[in-house]
């Protein structure tokens, strides 16, 4: 069955730096009107890199949380960039490696209830060493980790971000497929 | 190295049904100004779920994206409700599957640089056949789908949901095992 829900009116509250809000007045499948809050993101991308058989992380603190978090190289999109564009400059502005070509694994939706952000999510292939050159705000620390390592902290709940964890599965079913 | 930031000032810009809006004035690690934007989420519960050998999803139209989405069952938490709790509600109210046991699997944080949600991703145990009773405003079709059929889906990017894709690339990885 095909359920639709229709906008009657956008409403945006707040208009940021990296996120937008929407609290649009809507109608539901059955014609009944609702109230869909809306959290606007232009997208990101991340970065699942092997460097030497290891798996390049990056640790930062988020604000969000109040924590220091374990992820993959990640940024967000830049005034319409392309994906794979943003997920070569991520990586290399943050770890200073560069990839020859970025193989798109996943297009993720974090969280669809509320919010439109994709984040897509590439497997980095030919990669060598250049310069780190982080943001003037981006505070991150680069950790390399062997897989198994990287595998067992997100089964002990150290590795929490969710797109890191999808990379980790995706990395894990490779290497015991022996792809 | 250990990086912190500081809050100087909680600034709540919107508080809503689902989701509210901070825009804090706060100071990076290096004790410079910024401000960060936080969106505020009560947590959410969802579930891995085998009935009769198929992975049970649900269909349902995402606002935000303006798409059908098929995911694995889930819903926020309802004023500091238990996550597991929250697990086995929304499983029996969205498919009419009851589960004796939900076993953690992971605690995802779907979207570190704004958001301050985390998802507790369950996998059900010991699951019988119930009645199902959505609530009034969730209109969807549960959809069970052979792991190779959900497996395809995820590859072909017909499946975008990450908690689904972390479901479902845990469940690969189980029955390629052999557990």
């Amino acid at each position: 069955m095909k359920y639709e829900e229709t906008t009657r009116r956008r409403n945006v509250i707040y208009k940021g730096k990296i996120v937008a809000l929407r609290r649009d007045d809507a109608l539901l499948p059955n014609g009944q009107a609702c109230v869909r809050e809306v959290v606007e993101h232009p997208g990101g991308a991340c970065v699942l890199c092997l460097h030497e058989g290891k798996v390049v992380l990056v640790r930062q603190f988020r604000y969000a949380y109040g924590e220091e978090l374990l992820e993959i190289p990640a940024g967000k999109l830049e005034g319409g960039e392309d994906p794979a564009a943003a997920a070569k400059r991520e990586l290399e502005e943050e770890t200073g490696l560069r990839a020859e070509r970025m193989n798109l694994l996943f297009t993720l939706y974090p969280s669809p209830g509320y919010c439109d952000e994709k984040i897509y999510l590439y497997e980095a292939e030919q990669v060598t060493s250049g310069v780190r050159h982080p943001d003037r705000d981006e505070f991150l620390d680069v950790c390399e980790l062997a897989p198994e390592t990287a595998f067992r902290y997100m089964e002990e709940g150290v590795i929490r971000d969710a797109k890191t964890i999808v990379a980790l599965l995706f990395l894990k079913e490779k290497l015991s497929a022996g792809h």
